[in-house]
């Protein structure tokens, strides 16, 4: 939303307490989880993705979908890349081994939690691969697949996985998005 | 492809073996995963739904990614609904569980194997809750998130997960799915 100048109104909800189980918030997203985004008709748009790929159709530029039949398999491919093989291992580390997140993930399985680690760290060696031959993450152009994988890599902090030593390319893009007035934002 | 008509040329790979790890198959796709759609100029889409939407792009009609900007959000979010509440469970279920997954899921956590089999339920509750107001998945119209749901729902045979009994709506739809032509195909 930073990235196109979207601003919505925000309202903050408590994932600790149980205000995503209420019958209100059930309405919204039967699946109990934020963010969701109401229309003013009433609609409720749950899952990041499809709220991100909805501002994406109302306004198009900049475009973070990429461009083109081949520009975006390659964004959606490389998202996926991305959420499914860093940002889900590195929410699983977190999930599974946090102490806060015992009532949210029942049960927490703290070996699974820890054979996460090794995935992740996999998935960043493929991104340094990757960030060696391309500006961004999808290609020449800034798009959602940068905005995951920077997701993704902050979210390691949280979750205790060290950022491992002599990732360059890595580094270089980092320092590149951390730069944008979006991140900030 | 089948409800699209579209039929490219198949060549299979060997889960089993190493073909996956082999130098050849990681230019393709260096997550080592299949399907891999290769274009005639060499280049590779993997990602199942990156290769879907490549399709879409092609060959709009019949529409499997929605109509319009609430529409096409619509069936992201069904979609990805599916494929993290219940598809993702029901192959973390068989992953970590099949003794012949040993050598694919490093390690197996058969506490965490176990751990999904409520949560997909859980789903498929939500799922025949959502049965009984719309016709398909994601609304009026066919779409990827019925695609995602039924391969879901039949991937539950080989994971051992039993449909429970009385979901009246979601056997309505599975009827109907199975019955199309896209179904045998």
């Amino acid at each position: 939303m930073a990235e196109k100048g979207i601003v919505v109104p925000f309202e903050e909800v408590d994932l600790m307490t149980g205000d995503l189980k209420s019958v209100a918030f059930r309405q919204k997203n039967p699946m109990e989880r934020v963010p969701v985004l109401e229309l003013d008709d009433g609609t409720c748009i749950s899952e990041s993705v499809a709220i991100c790929r909805y501002f994406e159709e109302l306004q198009p530029e900049p475009a973070l979908f990429g461009r083109g039949p081949i520009g975006r398999a390659m964004v959606e491919m490389w998202n996926r890349r991305l959420e499914l093989g860093l940002f889900f291992h590195v929410a699983q580390h977190f999930r599974h081994l946090h102490p806060k997140m015992a009532h949210l993930e029942v049960p927490q399985v703290a070996e699974w939690g820890r054979a996460n680690k090794p995935k992740a760290l996999e998935m960043l060696v493929l991104l340094e691969e990757r960030l060696g031959r391309s500006r961004f993450v999808a290609g020449d152009e800034y798009s959602i697949a940068d905005i995951t994988a920077l997701v993704g890599i902050d979210f390691m902090k949280p979750a205790r996985i060290e950022r491992p030593p002599g990732l360059d390319h890595l580094a270089r893009w980092y320092a590149e998005m951390v730069a944008r007035p979006s991140a900030t934002a």
